[in-house]
């Protein structure tokens, strides 16, 4: 079933599956009980594109803390837990908006009975996460091991007739988690929350979440994601949005196109692409820029960009759709082609009205 | 026609297609006559993994320059050059192992048959590029006008008889790379060379280059590689040997899993991964080793790893296949985990012969 037409289900002012967009999520990596810094950490991520988050809850104090937090971020927060259905019961009283939590890895029945009725009564939905790498009687993780394991899950929520369910099946092998959300999209109606698991540092999860999440939503599934790396969470964020727009799934996202520099190359390039980028980042604008390395090929070949410049020696041309406007000294181009951003982003918003 | 059909075409002491692996290739981004800078930047490329050079040739100079570079390179060396035939005739007779040209861009019938005939003589195939930034008559960049211009340079080639002939079809758009490549594929049986331009920074354009080139790839096409950075190139080499890595595609890449460290972490995770990840870019090896945040969880998430640390408060937990095997003191984390990692290759080796 192809994402727009999972079954929607709410988190606390967004509906994930249906015909809402793909959300980008995130997960802090500081103890939650850590209150302050903890909500410091939602908040980066929040004005970074983040649109829900998930906390670990390992203990009473974190369960507890997340009344505090939730009062002072704006965007859904998700607790996650496994094995003590104290820490469940507690987080939901606390005001989480769902939580992540695997039923089968519940021992009690009537706490399972327990945290479902409070579910219900809080009207907040429950993720189940199965992960290839801690499958139940350390089954190898093949992708019908995990469909099974899922199945399992789901059935004991069924059996309460709570299906307020949205589903991951997340492996650190792209090949085993790619078939395993295909398998999932065509036997349930949940939303899928989709990520490769472990995938390493800044550099190489990058590039594998990038080549697993953009294979996976390009079968035409997936409603939330998440870039899982060993490193700042504003990265996750940052890198979601890069696949996104990639993919065409997300407005708003601005394009930088730059080159990779020749023999031709005649100023320092690499800093200001990646100074414009950084600067990008922080806007909400589809614009597309290019930081070209020369005037030869530069405007030419970027001519799809709205603006951009190609660097000469100690100079650079400004120019906008392959046109050339004017040039700038070397020292200047960095806040004079910010400048001349933030003016086209108030044109473009001034035509649309 | 997939990759492995295709026709074999000879590089120096490679070929290019049929049943061979992907190539990764890179170019310099330091002007060609500056020789020594350059042989050392191809000489550290080398050492990462990279197995095709390319260098741009803007004057004469630069196409003199190359006969002192291949005499002191091991890969093969391909010469860029846009227009210019006295260039591309001068690098031929330099000791080019192929050129890169676009036949209908240079104006004399008789310099293209010089160039092809002398291309025959020294038994050096010719790469045509077509960019979708640079197309003639500045069309607008579809996959079908980009077959139209490959269509115009290789039936410019074929006209003398010249069939050795490698293929791209680069745009900065991963859709319009992915059907250009796609219907170059349907219509010829020469190898592709695979890259999306102008793809970014380091960031932006791993993503970006990860994503296009995986699904141009997942096609079963595409011959060899190059990920187009705007950074130093050696993280080129990097991303393009991760890139094959996921696929599955190249032998004797290490692989580090790594989880992206939760409230649970209580040890400084992320230096050590990076670090760890460093190490193994070096070794030529498939080993997969995990550096996982928790002993709760690490150990049996990674079991599908040959070796990992799990940290705990101020140590760490060795464990080879999920099984634990000793601590390890929090500041000796990476020397001896590089060490055991030395000891489990050697093993490998001598169970292998």
């Amino acid at each position: 079933m192809r994402r727009e037409y999972t079954r929607p289900i709410r988190l606390k002012n967004l509906y994930i599956g249906g015909n809402n967009h793909i959300y980008i999520q995130s997960m802090c990596n500081i103890r939650t009980s850590k209150t302050d810094e903890v909500i410091a950490q939602i908040k980066a991520l929040e004005a970074e594109g983040c649109e829900i988050i998930r906390v670990s809850v390992l203990d009473i104090d974190d369960a507890k803390a997340i009344k505090t937090i939730v009062e002072n971020i704006n965007i859904p927060l998700v607790a996650d837990i496994h094995f003590d259905p104290r820490l469940a019961i507690e987080s939901i009283k606390s005001g989480a908006n769902a939580i992540r939590l695997n039923p089968g890895n519940i021992r009690n029945e009537s706490d399972i009975k327990e945290i479902v009725e409070l579910c219900k009564e809080y009207r907040i939905p429950i993720r189940i996460g199965v992960n290839g790498g801690s499958l139940p009687n350390r089954q190898i993780p093949t992708p019908e091991a995990m469909i099974e394991a899922a199945t399992y899950h789901i059935s004991i929520l069924e059996k309460y007739d709570f299906h307020n369910i949205v589903l991951s099946l997340k492996s650190s092998d792209i090949d085993i988690a790619t078939e395993a959300y295909r398998l999932a999209s065509e036997k349930w109606d949940y939303p899928l929350h989709v990520g490769i698991t472990e995938a390493g540092t800044l550099f190489s999860g990058t590039i594998k979440s990038s080549i697993g999440i953009a294979r996976i939503l390009d079968l035409g599934i997936g409603n939330t994601i998440r870039v899982s790396l060993t490193d700042d969470p504003i990265y996750e964020i940052r890198a979601a949005k890069e696949i996104l727009n990639n993919l065409k799934l997300i407005k708003n996202v601005a394009i930088l196109t730059s080159c990779p520099t020749c023999g031709r190359t005649q100023y320092n390039m690499i800093p200001i692409a990646q100074e414009i980028e950084a600067f990008l980042h922080k806007l909400k604008s589809n614009i597309h820029v290019a930081v070209m390395g020369c005037v030869v090929n530069g405007p030419g070949e970027a001519r799809t960009a709205d603006i951009g410049v190609a660097g000469g020696h100690g100079e650079a041309l400004l120019f906008k759709h392959g046109e050339p406007i004017r040039k700038i000294k070397e020292e200047d181009i960095i806040p004079e082609l910010e400048a001349e951003i933030l003016k086209m982003i108030e044109q473009k918003k001034n035509e649309e009205e």
